[in-house]
C-alpha cells in the first residue's frame, strides 16, 4: 500500500508534505502509513487569508446565518462519515470509538447550530445580560455586548479525537464569526485532513474560514495579536511551552488550555454492593478505562471507593476487564483497540511504572496479554491495567501522573470529607463523578470539590438510563478545568462562543443602546405605527414601533365579576380590611390577571392578520396596585424580532400599563408569533 | 513632622516596617513622608491564615450574609472618610479627586452589596444560566453553578487610587467568599493602610478575610495554587514579569491584569462646533486630562476628531486648559494637584518627549507654568500638555506610549472608518468614547471597534446630564480590556464576583440538581404540602412542596364571556374559520389570560394569610391550545425562596397547567411575597 501524503490547506490551496515531513505509523500494524509536514508553509499568508478574507465574510453573516451554515456542514459530514470511519481504524480506534469521535463531533456541531438559532439573535451583536440602570432618570444606561473578534482562532488539537477535537472548537468559532486555522496532532492528522477536505469540498464555508496545518505551525504564534485566540488541547508540558512565549504574554493573547487531568470517580457511601449504583459505578469505570484504549482527557484515572468496598470494586472490575477483548479494531468482537502509536504505548508504560511505585498492579500484565487478529508486538496494544493504592494520603504520583492509556488506580476513603480531599488532590481536573442516590452526598461533594473540577457528573438509578457517561463532554456544558487541567473552558453552549468574541461594556442613551443591540430599550424613541401593529407583518414591523391605547376604568363591579368568574377570591381583592392590613395594598385592589386581561382587550386588533398567536410572556412585574375607580392605559412597543422558521418569527413587545396619574402599574414582555406574509 | 510608619497586617497582627523599608515622599512638597516595607514578612503564614481561617469563615456565610457585611463595611468607611480625605492630600490629589477615590470606592462597595442581595441567592451556590435538557425524558440534566474558590485573592494595586483600587477588587472578592491579601503600590500605601485599619477596627470582617502588605510580596506568588487568584493593576512591564513566572503558568493560576491603555475619544462627524456634543466633547477631554493630574488608567490619551474640526478642538481645549489652576491640592481654587511623586513626574516627561517625536506640543510647557500655593520645583507638579499629531497613520509612538499624567494627543480623521482604525491602533484599550447624537454612528463604532475596547462610552445631549464620564469605571459594567490593556476583566456586577469563583458544570438527575442548587427542577420529587402552601409562612415552605388542583372545564360560554368582559376579541378566540387557518390552532381556543386567571382561581387560598401579593410572573409559555370542552388542572410547586427584607421574602413557584390528557398546556414561574410570620 502506498504512503498517504497528508496535505495542509493554506491560503486557499492544498500544500503537500516536503522532504522534512514526519512519518506516521498505522497504530494496529506499526507499519508506515503516511507523511505530513511542510516546513516552507507560509504562515503569514495563512493569517492574512483568515483575517482579510475569512473574517470579513463570516462577520457579514448573522448568528442565524452562521448557525444554518453549521447545520449544513454537520449534515454534509454526516453523509460522508463512512469514509471517516474507514480511515480511522488505522488510529487504533474501534467502531464504538468512532461513534464518539465522528458522530460525537458531528452531533456537537448540530447542537451549536441549534443553540445559535434558539439562543442567539439574527444579528451581529450578542447581548450579554440585561440593561443596567446607571442613572436616576434612565437617560444613561449600560448594556454588555459581545462582538466577533477581528482575528483568527488557532486550534491546536490532541491526537485522540481527530474529528471531535476539531469540530468541538470549530463550531463555536464559526458561530462567533471567526475563521479558524486547525493544527491537528500529527499522529492522527490524516483523519482530520479528510474531515477538512469533506467540509471544504461542500462549498458551504466562505473562503478563508477554515485552513489546516498538517505538521508544524512554524512561528505562527509569534505573529498573533489581541484579536486572535489560541485554543490548545494536549500535554501540560507543551501548553507551558506555548503559553509562556513572551509574545503571547506581552500581547495578552487569549490562550485557552485543556491539558492533563487526573479525573476521579467517587463511589457514594450509600452505593454498597447489590445497589444499582454499585453496578453502575463498575460499568462506568470499566467503560472509561477501555474506551479509546483509555486515551481520553476525561477518563477516570482515580477510583475512589469507601474502604469497606475497595475489595468488592476491584473484584467486580477485574471480572469485567477479564472479558474485554483486545485486538483488531475492525473486528466486531473487539472491545478495545490499539493505542495511537508505539511511542504512546511506551509513554503509558513509563507512567504506569511511576504509578507502580506507589500502587500495586492488581490487573493487566503488559508483557502477557491476548491480542485478537493483530500482532501484540507490532501494533500499539496494551491491556487495561488496574492499580490499587493502599495509602492514598501519603501518595503523590497517583495524584499527579497521567498515564494516557487504559490505566486507573483504586483507592479507599474513610468518610465523605476524605473522598473529597482525595478527589481534590488532583489539583484541578476536567471532571469528577459521584455515583450516589443520596442528594445530600451530591450537595456535599459539590460544595467541597466543585472548585477543583470543571465538571461534576452525578449518576444513579434515576438517571442511568439517559445519562451520557462520566467521560463525555457535552456541547451544552462547559468542558475544561482549573489548575492541572489548564484553567481553560470550552463548549458550554453560548459560553463557548464567547471565547471567540469580545465582551464590551456599552454605556449611552436609550436610543444608542437600541441601535447597537437591535432591541428597544425603555426611554428610546417610539416610532408611531403607520397602522395597528397587529396588521403588520413580521418584516414590516420596526423596532420601536408603538401604540398607546385609550384608558379603561376599573370598577368594583369589574373586580367582583372577575373574582366570581375565575374563582380567584384572594383576600386582597375581596376583603378591604384584610387588604389594608397587608403592607402592599391600600385596600381592595384589582387582580393582576384582570389588569393583564383588560390590557389585552385594549391593545388587541381583533381581525385576522399576521399575528398568529400570543405564545408567552416574560418578566411581568406588578409595580403599583390598582383600586376600583383607577384606570389603566397601555403602551405596546416592538422590542425585538427573531425569525423562527420559514413562515413566521417571534416578536417581543415591551408593554407598560400606567394609571390615570401616569404611574407605572405593570411592565412585561409579550411574545407573539407573526407571519412573514399577511 | 515625624515620619509615618506604614504597617502591614499579616496573619492577624500589625507588622512595622524594618530597616530595609522604602521611603515615601509627600507629592506636594517632595519632603519625606513615611516608610513602608518589611522583608521578614512571613508570607506563608499569611496565606495559611487566609486559607485556613478567613476562607472557611467567609464560605460559611451565604451571598446575602456577605452582601450585608459589605454594606456595613461601606457604611463604616463612609463615617470615617474625612480622615481618608485628610491623609490623601499628600498624594497630590484634590478634594474632587478624593471623591473619585474614596467616595467612589465606598459607592462601589455599596453597589456590590446591593447586587449581592438582589441578583444572588441567599445560599452558597450561584446558578449560572438555565437548566440544560440533556436527555429526552429529562431524567438527566445539566446546570452550571459557581462556587467559592478555596484559596486566597492577592490584589496588587496601582498607586493612583489607593482606596477605590482596593475596594473595587475587595468587594467582589468578599462577596465571592474569598479572603484577600491586598498589596497597594508603595507610593500611596499609607492611604490604603488607613482604609484597611478602619475596616479591620470595625470588627465587621471575620478574622483572616483581609490582610495587607505595605511593601514587597516576597515570594508569595510562588506559593499560590489553582484555588488562588492574582488580580493585578499597574504597568504592562510589571504585569509581564509577574504573569510569566513559571509557577504561575505551570499551575494555571488565575492572573487578572489591567495594565496600560491608550484610550481614545472620538468626536462624531455630526458633532460640529455649535452643537451640544462639541462642547460636551471638549469638557470630557479636559476633565480626563486634568482629573487626578491625568493619572487614570482610563484617561483619554488620544483625541480623535474630524480633520475639519481639529483646529477648533485644539482651540477650545486650550481655552479650558489655560484656565486650569494648578497647585496645592488643599486649596479650593485648585483644579489640578500634583503627580504622585517626582519619579512619576520624570517618567511622564520622558514619555511626553517620546510622543513629541511624532507630535507637536500645542499647549503646556513643563519648564514654565504657574503653581499656586506650592513649590513647582519641589512638588511633583506638571502642566497639562496637549499634542497634535499631523500624520497619525504613519505615527507609532502616539498609539503605544502611555504618559501616565496630564498628557493627550489630538489627531484628525478622514471618515468614520478611519476614526475606528485609529482608535484600534491602541491594540486593546480599557475604554473608547464617542460623542455623537447619531445612533448609526454609535452602531458603526460598536461593530468596528468593539472588539478592541473593554468599554465603549457614548454621550450626547440626551444623556449628558446623567452620564458618569468617559473615565469612570462603574461597578455595574466590566472594567478591563484586551491586548495592551492586559486582557483582564474586573467589576461588571456579578461577572466580577465570578473571577473569584469556579464555574462547574453539574450533570445529574432532577433531585440531585435540586439539592445542589436549592432550586426545584421539574422532575424532582414533589413534597406533599401539610396544608395549603398559601397558609404557610416563608420559612415553613420547603423547596419542592406541591399542590395539585382539581380540573376545571372550559366552556364556549367561558370564552365568550371572557371576550366580552375584557374586550379581547382576537380572532383565534372568536372566529372558528379564521382560527383554523392559523398554523397554531385547531379552531376557536381559550384566551391565554383566561387560562392564567382560571388557574389562579384553582390554586389560590382566599383567606388572609402569609401570602401578601402576587408580584410577578416569569417565563410563561403557552404550549398547547385549549378548546371549549377541554379542562385544565394546575400543579403549583415551591421552586425557590429569596429573603427580601426583615418582614417578607419572595417565593418563586413553578406552575404547570395540564389538560385532561395530561398534556402540558402552559408553564410559568409565579412570584409572590410571603411573610416570615403568619
Amino acid at each position: 500500500m502506498s504512503l498517504l501524503e497528508i496535505n495542509s490547506f493554506a491560503a486557499g490551496r492544498w500544500v503537500a508534505p516536503d522532504a522534512n515531513a514526519r512519518m506516521i505509523e498505522n497504530a494496529v500494524t506499526g507499519a508506515p502509513l503516511g507523511r505530513a509536514g511542510n516546513d516552507a508553509l507560509d504562515v503569514q499568508a495563512m493569517l492574512d487569508y483568515a483575517r482579510k478574507t475569512g473574517g470579513p465574510a463570516l462577520r457579514a453573516l448573522t448568528f442565524h446565518d452562521r448557525a444554518r451554515m453549521l447545520k449544513a456542514l454537520a449534515a454534509h459530514l454526516g453523509k460522508h462519515k463512512q469514509a471517516l470511519y474507514d480511515l480511522s481504524f488505522a488510529t487504533g480506534a474501534t467502531q464504538a470509538d468512532h461513534m464518539i469521535d465522528i458522530d460525537g463531533g458531528i452531533g456537537t456541531m448540530f447542537v451549536f447550530a441549534s443553540k445559535g438559532r434558539r439562543e442567539m439573535p439574527d444579528a451581529h451583536v450578542y447581548l450579554d445580560g440585561e440593561v443596567e440602570q446607571l442613572s436616576r432618570s434612565a437617560t444613561f444606561l449600560g448594556q454588555h455586548i459581545a462582538i466577533s473578534l477581528q482575528g483568527v482562532a488557532v486550534h491546536i488539537n490532541a491526537f485522540n479525537f481527530p474529528v471531535w477535537g476539531m469540530l468541538e472548537k470549530l463550531a463555536p468559532t464559526l458561530l462567533a464569526g471567526v475563521p479558524a486555522i486547525v493544527k491537528p496532532a500529527t499522529a492522527t492528522c490524516y483523519v482530520t485532513e479528510l474531515a477538512v477536505k469533506i467540509m471544504l469540498d461542500s462549498g458551504i464555508l466562505p473562503a478563508g474560514a477554515l485552513q489546516l496545518v498538517s505538521g508544524g505551525l512554524g512561528d505562527m504564534l509569534d505573529r498573533l495579536t489581541c484579536q486572535d485566540v489560541v485554543s490548545f488541547t494536549g500535554s501540560a508540558q507543551t501548553a507551558f511551552k506555548l503559553r509562556s512565549a513572551p509574545h503571547i504574554l506581552r500581547n495578552s493573547i487569549r490562550f485557552v488550555a485543556e491539558q492533563d487531568s487526573l479525573n476521579a470517580s467517587i463511589l457514594g457511601p450509600d452505593a454498597t454492593p447489590g445497589t444499582p449504583e454499585f453496578e453502575l459505578f463498575v460499568k462506568e469505570v470499566h467503560r472509561e478505562m477501555t474506551t479509546k484504549a483509555g486515551q481520553k482527557c476525561t477518563a477516570i484515572r482515580r477510583i475512589i471507593a469507601p474502604k469497606a468496598q475497595v475489595d468488592a470494586v476491584i473484584e467486580a472490575l477485574i471480572a469485567r476487564l477479564t472479558k474485554t477483548v483486545i485486538g483488531d479494531p475492525r473486528a466486531d468482537a473487539t472491545r478495545m483497540g490499539a493505542l495511537v502509536s508505539n511511542s504512546q504505548k511506551r509513554d503509558v508504560l513509563e507512567k504506569a511504572a511511576i504509578i507502580g511505585t506507589e500502587a500495586e498492579r492488581v490487573f493487566g500484565d503488559p508483557d502477557n496479554f491476548d491480542v485478537h487478529g493483530a500482532s501484540a508486538s507490532k501494533g500499539a496494544f496494551l491491556p487495561p491495567m488496574l492499580f490499587h493504592c493502599g495509602n492514598p494520603d501519603a501518595a503523590e504520583r497517583v495524584h499527579d501522573t497521567e498515564a494516557f492509556g487504559p490505566v486507573s488506580t483504586v483507592m479507599g476513603y474513610r468518610d465523605l470529607d476524605h473522598a473529597i480531599a482525595l478527589a481534590n488532590r488532583g489539583e484541578g481536573s476536567l471532571v469528577a463523578s459521584v455515583i450516589t442516590h443520596d442528594p445530600e452526598v451530591a450537595r456535599e461533594v459539590a460544595l467541597g470539590a466543585g472548585a477543583f473540577h470543571g465538571r461534576l457528573y452525578f449518576n444513579n438509578r434515576d438517571s442511568m438510563k439517559e445519562s451520557t457517561g462520566h467521560g463525555s463532554p457535552l456541547p451544552h456544558m462547559v468542558h475544561g478545568g482549573p489548575g492541572r487541567a489548564g484553567g481553560g473552558e470550552e463548549l458550554g453552549g453560548v459560553r463557548g462562543v464567547m471565547h471567540y468574541m469580545q465582551r464590551t461594556a456599552i454605556q449611552g442613551s436609550p436610543d444608542i443602546l437600541t441601535a447597537i443591540g437591535s432591541k428597544w430599550v425603555p426611554g428610546a424613541a417610539e416610532k408611531p405605527a403607520p397602522s395597528h401593529p397587529f396588521t403588520r407583518t413580521f418584516h414590516e414591523l420596526e423596532i420601536g414601533e408603538t401604540i398607546r391605547t385609550e384608558p379603561r376604568k376599573i370598577t368594583l363591579a369589574d373586580i367582583e365579576q372577575f373574582a366570581a368568574f375565575t374563582g380567584d377570591t384572594f383576600y386582597a381583592h375581596m376583603d378591604d380590611a384584610a387588604a389594608k392590613r397587608n403592607p402592599f395594598f391600600p385596600g381592595r385592589v384589582a387582580h393582576g390577571y384582570l389588569l393583564l386581561s383588560f390590557a389585552a382587550g385594549l391593545f388587541v386588533e381583533p381581525n385576522e392578520g399576521p399575528v398568529l398567536a400570543n405564545t408567552g410572556l416574560d418578566n411581568l412585574r406588578f409595580m403599583k396596585p390598582v383600586e376600583a375607580g383607577d384606570s389603566i392605559k397601555v403602551r405596546l412597543t416592538v422590542k425585538h424580532k427573531t425569525p423562527r422558521n420559514e413562515e413566521y418569527g417571534e416578536v417581543r413587545w415591551h408593554v407598560t400599563l400606567t394609571s390615570q396619574q401616569d404611574e407605572l402599574v405593570a411592565e412585561y414582555d409579550l411574545l407573539t408569533m407573526n407571519a412573514y406574509a399577511s
